[in-house]
């Protein structure tokens, strides 16, 4: 299998926990995408995922699946014990539940918040992300104000339970850490007060998934050079 | 159970959907929610699912699960043959990644350009859905556009498999499904060049589970008043 992606950012980071947790990070060949030079918004990359983002995983057989559930479905089932999305019906309810609120609430916030709001990763990347027009600044920001409304949330959700959908680390987790991590990148800082989410965060970024994600522990110079 | 939903509406519309073809929709008690009056932006509904959005299925215990991917993913499982989001790693990946693409590309994009756009549903419901700011007219335009391009995608993919996420009928094809109907109510119809996907939408509306969804096969009278 072949995973295209651009180390260090939040949907990529979300399927090298995926295969971190599943022990499938030493099978893969990681290709890595210039995400930051629009590489994706091009062909060839865009012969193998039309929608043009990141990350995308290749099968043996040539087959592409894109959109990090869908590969986290697909890397978590492989051996039929799918202790990420779910082992019964109401787990896998519970948890598609809380990645969809992880994805919408915070992690898409962000990203509109970064991409509109803020000079995002360059002009060229924005060209595609966010095109001129009048109000994209005003809808990046109520997008921030949103995430930060997600966050609190969150931190209700998890003054009740040990992990974002239940007793279990899940890809409900994975999706709402990447939502903090892009979240802080972005200059969308934790409240201080939302202490069940911040204890949430330590815990869990300790998990060697988590930690190392497959070797890559630490940012790219280029992203570190761009204040990340 | 009970499901809160909203009879006619694209979101609803999915889970009668899925309760037909899992022959469970008469196992289930239907609550109706006055959407147009904005009945789930407040108290007690906010109690049962916090982020305001129908349908949600209310279990015998009292847990609620909201988002519809979630809702069909315990409903499909419950009999332990997920015919609609997929029996294999493979063919869950490849449904849910067709399942997103619908949402993000069609669905999602419409209810943008309806609720921004247009007037909606009316001033109680807008003033949750768009609160009065400068680019809510151009964004929403701007979301029009996006599924017509996402509707041309989709006519692409039907002219090379049977169904959205290959040769069976799955939730990827329901999302859409729900997506072209809500377009149609918005009055952004199919482009009539998209013959592919013409013919998927005539073919799969035929589906007894489609045509009758659950003995819900009219629109109610105050949607009829609306011109829907």
């Amino acid at each position: 299998m072949k995973l295209y992606e651009r180390p260090g950012f939040p949907n990529p980071a979300r399927i090298r926990i995926v295969l971190a947790e599943k022990k499938l990070d030493q099978d893969i060949e990681y290709v890595n995408v210039d995400l930051i030079g629009a590489e994706h918004k091009a062909l060839p990359y865009l012969s193998r995922n039309p929608l043009g983002v990141l990350p995308a995983l290749e099968l043996d057989d040539g087959t592409v699946l894109a959109e990090s559930t869908a590969i986290t479905e697909y890397l978590d089932n492989l051996d039929g014990n799918p202790v990420l999305t779910g082992r019964t019906a109401r787990e896998k309810g519970m948890i598609h539940m809380m990645q969809r609120r992880a994805e919408s609430e915070v992690l898409d916030a962000v990203g509109h918040y970064f991409h509109h709001a803020t000079g995002g990763l360059g002009p060229v990347l924005q060209a595609f992300k966010s095109p001129d027009w009048a109000g994209r600044k005003e809808w990046g920001e109520r997008e921030g104000r949103r995430a930060l409304a997600g966050m609190r949330y969150f931190d209700e959700v998890l003054g009740r339970t040990s992990f974002v959908a239940g007793p279990t680390f899940s890809m409900a987790d994975i999706t709402l850490l990447a939502g903090l991590w892009f979240a802080g990148a972005a200059g969308l800082a934790v409240p201080e007060d939302l202490a069940a989410l911040k204890a949430w965060q330590g815990r869990v970024s300790e998990l060697p998934s988590v930690k190392h994600r497959g070797g890559q522990d630490f940012l790219p110079e280029d992203l570190k050079r761009m204040g990340f």
